[in-house]
């Protein structure tokens, strides 16, 4: 019966190749004002996002719930129910961005089926694109300059004992200079997410893409890892060091498959909130591979350590720090917990090649943090 | 209020950088027999599979919740709530290979945050993959063998007047032969999927490189589209014909992108289900383009077409159509409606280099597609 069901309604589409307006009170236009957010699923109109107040309507379709909410940005809003079962609800204004979302379903939160879905906190979420004007163009596609590539790889790790999913941006021009090389920058998600935040949720490569066609930043790889170390089946306890990994197997695995200049110069990391501190963790155990660095919401110190203790006495002798280390930068929002006294204690100490990067308006989110890599991508390297 | 939250759990992780066992019911470790599912998120022990029954527990935390399901392969199994309201359920078992199923939550269907989400029926579902023995090595990792890479490229579609995301298959000596041209495969999937069906869902990264790593098919490109027409929000209509943005937009983007010989004879298209109607279609319009064709669950011609009329009339000339084509290759599982009488009405007419292929004991499902790559890839292409 699945079969007959299936074959049934694959027959019954296919008869109808052009993707015609749905059915469904997802698919009816949005009132006047709202516009489908671009990270709906295909046709759907909701969630719709108010262009000037940048307020969202959401739907539901669920007759048989008893309490539906939206559940976003850390608030929650009851929708209404109408007679046929639709739930209907609009949030407050949202920062211009990505968020993610949840609808909770008689106290149960669950995915919104009318959205994609982006790993965070550790599950599938939903997620909702809020637009803004001309100054997100730098995270838009642009369809007038040349686009790199964002290659999903595997490869095997010897430390994990398991094969290792990467996501590699190689840009536009990679594969018309088959002689020359390239800088590498290792760049980390944070908690909660996997190696497809950056791709996916930061929009990377059209950040890279536009910094590299306006000649802001230098034609760069830039590798994006899993910041978490899976297990498999048989052996499902979490083993071996995530820095490790990074830097004996990820790097070396790198080296080999692109063409790269593999000395420290030609070598960076960064990483947002716990990416950054596995930043900070993997330079100060590897400082003969590293020469530049950066932390997007992310430089956490230990409770007993200062300056001269953190990271494994890292920034112990200023001088020593700044000979190897061409730039730490240090990024923030505003509206999330502030590294200034991190990075004035740095300073203090004789570290003045910190940057401090912070971010107008925003919290812990990905505004933030795209904001932060168009502005750390340009500082890094050395136009040969 | 948000913010200082999210900083404070960014902080707790990031104090202890390994991966623990977690907490909750999601990761305690399975019954005697049982694994956890490779589509698992993050070191979720649940959904769990028996290695030997194939029957799956799965486990959901919604203690708000009056009724949970789990709904699979077409039937819906009661689950149970213990006093912490974790509810507990188990399935018959399913044949090997993967499955999209979801979680009914009074009533609901939503996905199961203990599994990674998987595009299908025009919604992010939950998936859980069936372990098999040896017979499925072809479509897992393996560590011994060089693997390809799947590119993922947003490009430009006047036709479409959009950007559109293809991945794109670049297999392992790629690179390593700046010199050399491949052949291109263009493999689509079916309704209410998406371009990432074929390499998530599908493994075909892991088949190809096998079959090319064996020696069994030639290395070659193999490009998955999207076979819907996207629209963007100030234009949220469908427009277009998908076959001409394959034929007219497609085509010559892969040919100025990579290394690939341009001739017909170079060039095969294949797909599954609507995807495989998609082909025909395509092949039918575009007999200039393509040598080889492959439709999989998909050979479907319209009610009142026969063989002489169906896809504009290709196979009437059964002279005309061998002497271009070089094969039609028909696949189908035994549990889904069979093609036979159309095979046969094709070789009655003439066409007698089409290859019927069977997968024993599937329907309309990923085993019977991953089973026809590997039967389909290596007929494809001549050694030069």
């Amino acid at each position: 019966m699945k079969t007959s069901i299936l074959s049934a309604l694959a027959i019954l589409i296919t008869l109808n190749l052009s993707a015609q307006p749905r059915q469904g009170p997802q698919f009816e236009p949005p009132p006047e004002g709202f516009k489908p957010a671009s990270t709906n699923i295909f046709l759907a109109n909701y969630p719709a996002v108010n262009q000037e107040t940048r307020e969202a309507i959401f739907k539901v379709v669920a007759p048989t719930a008893q309490h539906v909410q939206v559940d976003i940005a850390g608030k929650k809003y009851d929708m209404t129910e109408d007679t046929a079962g639709v739930w209907t609800g609009m949030c407050d204004p949202q920062v211009v961005g990505f968020h993610y979302y949840a609808i909770v379903i008689d106290g149960v939160r669950v995915t919104d089926k009318n959205t994609l879905t982006f790993f965070g906190s550790n599950w599938e979420m939903s997620g909702i694109e809020i637009p803004e004007g001309p100054e997100g163009d730098y995270y838009r596609f642009n369809k007038d300059i040349p686009h790199g590539q964002v290659r999903s790889i595997y490869y095997w790790s010897d430390i994990n004992g398991l094969e290792r999913h990467i996501n590699v941006y190689v840009p536009a021009e990679y594969e018309k200079n088959p002689g020359k090389k390239y800088p590498v920058l290792y760049l980390v998600h944070g908690w909660g997410e996997n190696e497809n935040g950056w791709s996916r949720q930061g929009h990377m490569a059209n950040i890279m893409d536009g910094l590299i066609a306006s000649g802001k930043a230098l034609p760069m790889i830039v590798v994006m890892p899993s910041g978490d170390i899976n297990t498999n089946s048989d052996v499902r306890e979490a083993t071996g060091n995530v820095t490790e990994i990074y830097a004996n197997d990820l790097v070396p695995f790198i080296d080999l498959t692109f063409r790269t200049y593999t000395d420290r110069e030609h070598r960076a990391m960064a990483g947002l909130s716990r990416g950054g501190f596995q930043t900070c963790l993997t330079v100060s155990t590897h400082m003969d591979k590293f020469a530049w660095m950066g932390t997007f919401s992310g430089f956490f110190i230990r409770g007993d350590d200062g300056i001269e203790t953190a990271f494994n006495g890292m920034f112990k002798d200023a001088e020593a720090f700044k000979q190897q280390m061409n730039l730490l930068f240090i990024s923030t929002g505003t509206e999330e917990r502030s590294p200034e006294q991190w990075v004035k204690a740095l300073r203090d100490h004789g570290i003045d090649n910190v940057v401090s990067h912070v971010s107008e308006g925003t919290a812990h989110e990905w505004l933030t943090w795209r904001r932060a890599l168009k502005d750390f991508a340009p500082r890094i390297f050395v136009r040969e």
